[in-house]
């Protein structure tokens, strides 16, 4: 059936008990809710939905609501009434009704509820009889009015705000409460006057019209800016459609027996198994939402209504069992009377939602596999880190890239040396810098947080960040650095060198002061369930490390091999730097083997603490990547120190020094050094380099299997765009590692391969597959190379502006650009296992740590995803997570798992 | 048959008379050759080849030759003793024969020639009793010594002509001819000595053992250095190996009715139909390729041997028919005897090729087609070479002879390994040898020109300087060489190192310092040839231009439309470079558009002369592609600026407006700037400069279409990666152009498209071409991006390492990597013609000049390549060979193109 083809025969509307939670996708999550409800023997007020398909063919008309909706609709009605006793537009007993928008997921945007939809001025006076409240009934009325008028009809809100302000101001009162009937009726008056005048319309008295027109008004929502842009946002299509829910109006402000609330089946903040909730004696929904009286926790309703709370504790455990969820309830008291308005999943922290998926396992409501699935991976990293705590209030003073999640409070520090120096001290200080470079490590490595004012989710401060597993918002152009003065302001805050500040890395804000944090750890619960995923995932999870004391961390969360050793920040620490730095100002291959030769045994004591720390596991080590300049310091900074020399010995020397140093860094300056001599490049021209790596890799794992620790080391060349490039470096090197076994008679398992992080590799995997052993997908540069970005320069130049314009959806630096680089990757697959079926594949990018890239990952069938420490156990879970999606989403499928 | 297996049965050895052309790849070009000029009754020494297939048993088996050659040999060597009534080794009258390689195409490095083999103190005897001329038999031995010596043997060259000079010095005679039958006796038996020392053996006597070591030397030439590297240069596969010629010797240095000579068919410089060659009477072939003695012109040869000039005149005119090409003939005259002794197709001028291609098939000697074939693509650009402006005054320092046509500016260099290594670098430098030799090769390719204080016009520096269609002066006595301090001296002036020269190669001439040039010219018969290229291509060839000028020219030169306009040249002019600066420095968009305004007047006219030369033809207008700070001068400049500056009120403005550009400049400094904010990502970030460049080329358009001048302009977005980054830019850019179309009134035939330069684009081409009218391949950026190499620290610091060690066969940046970018390419066509089958596919990266690409591009179904202005013709002939290679390698096969 065309879609524009009138539907005669189509059923576009379904009472309550018609519908259930199978039909969700029709009625929407509301309709299906109460429908549920309904036939569960609840007491819910009759009503009926409208159905998504409703609203779809409504669009298709050109929006006109097909031509048997409005029988349909009036048929329900008919229904309704003889359920209630009511009747619609009756002016001695009349129904009212609410009119809701309710889409397959709860979407912010849609249209506001409209309350006691069919008043006017004759079923005003039966309200009134009926209820024998005048006072209600005209506050309702004007309710009404004021709803319907804006959400409908469109005129601002505020303007029916300031008529009720203007009447207070005339009659002296200063709250709502204290206006009489006699007051509402003159402001409804004024209501419907003003409506005239800013629609030319009058307001509609007619029942009847009144539905359809707010009928209309649900469909036209789902069309509205804030809706579309929220389902852009979430890649929700915009095919679904909304339902309307109309329902019988049940009041809980007719007195102290009346009332309305909230509540969630368990604690959402800890999980904790007990009723949580709010309640409000005499106030209808609103009231409740708007926070202008402060409502009882529902403990309190044991005692007020008893009868009410045990009914409530009843349906509270039914519906959770009914559904296996804890549940987010809507009600409402008339009278004494309980009625059940919503239901649906409840939110709840990440602590709270480790808690609750574990204990429905324990209560045999839910499988393991479904308790995995009710966590997300993110909510893990929160559950890590220390957060600040929900009830601290302190206001940002400035806002930048969220780009490593947890709070900290600490002292400013405007320098790494400074940094360093309190930090080992004991002082917990934070850095603040414009950005930083690698010749900060030393201080960002004792900080409790990091804070740059440039550069993006990629930047140095973010990925050192990340890798510390220290709390960081960078890219913060409202803070203004005064390096000079030691200080910054922000939103008019100044902040001086030493003043306390708190960094919330997880929002991306910076406070004056010191909040309140909660304190993040790994958890009892959270180890229980991470177990269950990993007897789930097929992908392992390994993790990036660079020393031992980070490979042991990165064992303890779960990690089962380390991807990537970067060997350069071996050389950066203290008292290495210098000897790199004669290294690289040597004028010969002699000389640069003479300090190699005292870098050697250096080195080979750093593989074997990593190796040792990960016995018997794998362990990727890169070899040296980074252009060499980056060891040298900056020419600008070294001219600035020539400027300090006087006429001494020691400082002409020094001065040589420099000078030489100053030459070099200008003849290693590269136009683009992102893509200059730099990995497998610095090998070929530099081969004493690599050797000197491999002896030192080979010797240390000699030395442990000595020691009877048995390693798995495999050596990675870095940026192979050539095979002929891998080929004349892996001959060179195994002959070194061949050498050492010889020598020490010993043999070692090991293994060489390549990462592939540049297309050319990838598109021909075939011919590098045959010489390596392994491939490491480094996302980082292959995203750069396939994009052709600079992430140091896109971030903060373009970047922002592509994410603000819609143009890329995703930093693809933080989520895998599935399209592009996910097909480099599925050619660098397919090509490089047709040649070596059972060859070694996995991610040791950022992305590896990131769940949707996770996901993606486990679909290539990766081996493993090598992520940062602190999200080994996030990558736990996104990897079982990807196992059960493949598996379906049916939990009894997965018994096979 | 395994290849190891023994061939027991196998024919390894064919008389000339039993070979022939059609057996080529069998007998080599050589042996091909002697065999059919024996067949076509030719006075050709007997002799017989051993086959190539021979030489590759001989390598299966680890260097032995297959078990029943020697007998083939030893039954061949009957014959031939049988047809000449010599005996091989018999003291009374002893056959002696010339051993030479002989691979199916002329190949430097492969052995050279070992004359007079058969000799020992017994054949001696025969010899001078036969000839009855002691001298010459002395010499002949003492030749063979010293040739079989160094070529077999491997002992240094040198050391024996150092003997000659010793001897020479103790005798007190000056030159060669000087001493007596018992000085060559003495030398003879020092060379004796001196092998023995050298080698550890004695200098084999026996003639068998003799033939059998220069049959193996030959075979082991074929993996000779000098011979694989050229393979490899060529890429010429490995496996054809050479065969080996054994050929009676005649001999030309019997007295004045003896000589020796050189001879083409057709003059090789100018094409002209005549005889041309050299001879040496009284000389061994040596003698004439030594360059020693200066040859006489073959004209003479009329004169003092007229008998043999007629015959040789007609072999020549049989040859040449027979073959169907112009031929390079060897010949020997043994007392008044004429005996031929090489025929192959001879090595040409561009122009000569031209011009006998075009003769030929006026003679109906060969098809058009054929006459394509004749012509490399490269030696086009050859012909089109710089020439000396007639205006230029320069004095010749020296004078030689005008080997190779053309005229070049350049750095003197003295030794082939400089050349190459600063001609890799980009450097335009000349090599100054006193003679070349194929160990020279590589830097000769790498030359602007060639010059030589010795040899003739057959040397080998004339040679392989017209086979690479570089200007060459040759055997310039004036030119004193002292390699060892590199500078040579000549007329009173001294060139160094590094010097400036000028090399006139059409008049034999060479200049101190940079005279001025024009460009060759583009001949009638150019024309002549390129037209019959035109009806036989398939591809489109269009230029690469920036201004009118340049249009026009390539409009000449036959450029069938503009693939590439680059915008950002025209703001680089002067009158206009402050305006874009000031664009650049603006602080806002308004101000930004207040400077655009001015610069639409100027950027209109650009592309009114544009496209008004290239009237009804494409014209690809690239929008603003380079970072901004490229236009702004450097910080360190501005600097120093700043420090010139004095008090008064016009330098204090002057400071401001610097001090404005450094901080700027230092905004827009960035990290990886090939990899920043440029192409596409400009014009998302200030669309303000892409709408002025839009409504400049529509407004063009619409006046020139009121001139009444038909245009075609094609507006490309660079550099896009994401189709979103497309569709944004294309869709305000079409408004723009929509609206100076409504606002003239006029329609113009416009369309969009984008470069293709970053991988990502060509693997989501199909998302691409939903929106993009056309692609255009930017292959510079793609190797860039492919690779993750930046070209400009790339060829400085580790490329040339990668040519060296072979990791990298060709410079990707100037050959296309087919594997690699070419797959990019392919999965890019392939995706964006499944979505439009008509789109427009071209290439404009530097690649669209080079004839190996072109055939790539060919292959892949492109419409168009757009090449550099001067390679246009290149390109039009490389796009015709092409399409004759797919048609096959028939020549009636090309009936139907």
């Amino acid at each position: 059936m065309p879609a524009n083809a009138p539907r005669r025969d189509h059923k576009w509307v379904y009472l309550f008990h018609k519908g259930g939670e199978s039909m969700r996708n029709l009625l929407g999550g509301k309709g299906a809710g109460v429908a549920e409800m309904t036939r569960a023997g609840m007491p819910v007020p009759p009503g009926f939905t409208i159905t998504t398909e409703a609203c779809l063919a409504y669009f298709d008309a050109g929006k006109a609501r097909p031509d048997d909706l409005d029988d349909q609709v009036y048929s329900a009605l008919a229904e309704i009434e003889s359920a209630t006793g009511k009747v619609f537009g009756d002016p001695e007993n009349p129904l009212l009704v609410s009119v809701r928008s309710g889409a397959r997921v709860s979407m912010p945007g849609m249209m506001d509820t409209i309350l006691n939809l069919g008043l006017n001025p004759e079923t005003l006076r039966g309200l009134t009889e009926r209820t024998n409240d005048e006072r209600f009934a005209q506050d309702s009325y004007r309710r009404f009015i004021q709803g319907y008028g804006s959400i409908v009809m469109g005129v601002d809100s505020r303007a029916f705000e300031e008529i009720i302000d203007e009447h207070k101001r005339r009659l002296g009162k200063d709250n709502d409460p204290d206006l009489s009937a006699e007051d509402w009726i003159a402001v409804a008056a004024d209501f419907i006057d003003l409506i005239r005048t800013e629609t030319g319309a009058e307001f509609p008295n007619d029942p009847h019209a009144q539905l359809f027109g707010a009928i209309d008004a649900v469909f036209d929502s789902w069309y509205g800016k804030r809706a579309v842009d929220y389902r852009d946002f979430h890649n929700l299509p915009h095919d679904w459609g909304t339902a309307v829910n109309v329902q019988t109006m049940v009041f809980g402000n007719l007195g102290m027996s009346s009332g309305t609330g909230v509540l969630f089946t368990r604690d959402p903040n800890t999980g904790e198994k007990r009723l949580f909730g709010e309640y409000l004696l005499n106030a209808q929904g609103e009231d409740v939402v708007a926070g202008i009286r402060t409502p009882s926790k529902i403990d309190t309703l044991q005692q007020s209504l008893p009868d009410v709370y045990a009914k409530l504790d009843e349906y509270a455990i039914g519906l959770e069992r009914h559904y296996g969820d804890m549940q987010d309830l809507e009600f409402t008291i008339e009278d004494g009377e309980l009625y059940m308005l919503q239901t649906r999943a409840g939110k709840r922290s990440p602590a709270a939602a480790v808690r609750i998926a574990l204990d429905m396992v324990e209560e045999e409501t839910i499988d393991r596999f479904e308790a995995l699935r009710r966590v997300e991976p993110n909510q893990i990293d929160a559950l890590l880190h220390d957060q600040i705590d929900p009830a601290d209030e302190a206001e940002p003073i400035a806002r930048g890239l969220n780009a490593s999640p947890g709070a900290a409070v600490g002292r400013a520090v405007f320098t790494a040396d400074e940094a360093a120096a309190l930090g080992r001290s004991g002082e917990r200080v934070i850095l603040v810098r414009p950005e930083t470079s690698p010749d900060d490590f030393h201080g960002m490595a004792q900080s409790q947080a990091i804070v740059t004012s440039r550069g993006g989710a990629t930047s140095h401060a973010a990925i050192v960040a990340r890798q510390l597993g220290l709390p960081a918002v960078v890219g913060s152009d409202e803070i203004k650095i005064d390096l000079d003065a030691k200080c910054f302001r922000a939103r008019g805050t100044t902040v001086a060198d030493g003043d306390i500040i708190t960094v919330d890395g997880t929002a991306g804000t910076v406070m004056a002061g010191e909040a309140r944090l909660v304190r993040g750890a790994f958890t009892e619960d959270l180890g229980r369930l991470l177990e269950i995923a990993d007897d789930v995932r097929r992908l392992e999870v390994w993790a990036n490390a660079d020393t031992p004391e980070e490979a042991a961390t990165a064992r303890e969360l779960g990690a089962e091999g380390i991807g990537l050793c970067r060997t350069e920040h071996m050389f950066r620490e203290a008292g290495r730097l210098p000897l790199m730095q004669e290294m690289i100002l040597a004028h010969s291959e002699e000389e640069r083997r003479a300090v190699l030769d005292k870098l050697l045994p250096i080195q080979s004591a750093d593989f074997h603490g990593i190796l040792k720390a990960m016995r018997d596991l794998p362990v990727i080590i890169r070899l040296l990547d980074p252009p060499l300049h980056e060891f040298l310091q900056g020419v600008e900074d070294l001219q600035e120190d020539l400027a300090y020399l006087g006429p001494s010995e020691a400082d002409v020397a020094r001065g040589v020094a420099i000078r030489r140093m100053i030459v070099r860094s200008r003849e290693l300056a590269e136009a683009n050094p992102m893509l200059g001599l730099r990995g497998c490049r610095l090998g070929i021209v530099y081969p004493e380099i690599y050797e000197m790596q491999v002896q030192a890799i080979i010797e240390a794992a000699v030395e442990l299997k000595r020691e009877g620790i048995y390693t798995k080391p495999e050596i990675m060349i870095p940026l192979v765009g050539h095979i002929n490039e891998l080929k004349v470096v892996e001959a060179d090197l195994r002959q070194t590692a061949e050498n050492v076994q010889r020598a020490t008679g010993t043999e070692i398992d090991y293994k060489f391969g390549t990462m592939m992080e540049v297309p050319r590799a990838c598109i021909t995997a075939d011919e590098i597959a045959e010489v390596a052993e392994f491939f490491s997908f480094g996302t980082n540069d292959l995203t750069q190379t396939a994009f052709g970005i600079s992430r140091d320069d896109a971030e903060v130049k373009f970047l922002l502006k592509y994410f603000e314009d819609g143009i890329l959806p995703e930093n693809p630096f933080q989520v895998l650009d599935v399209t592009g680089v996910g097909d480099l990757m599925r050619t660098a697959i397919a090509k490089g296992r047709a040649v070596k079926p059972d060859l070694e594949i996995g991610i040791c990018g950022e992305h590896g740590g990131d769940p949707d890239s996770i996901s993606f990952c486990h679909s290539l069938g990766l081996k493993y995803v090598s992520s940062s420490i602190y999200r080994v156990p996030v990558a736990r879970l996104a990897a079982a997570h990807a196992a059960l999606a493949e598996a379906g989403t049916e939990t009894r499928n997965l018994a096979a798992v």
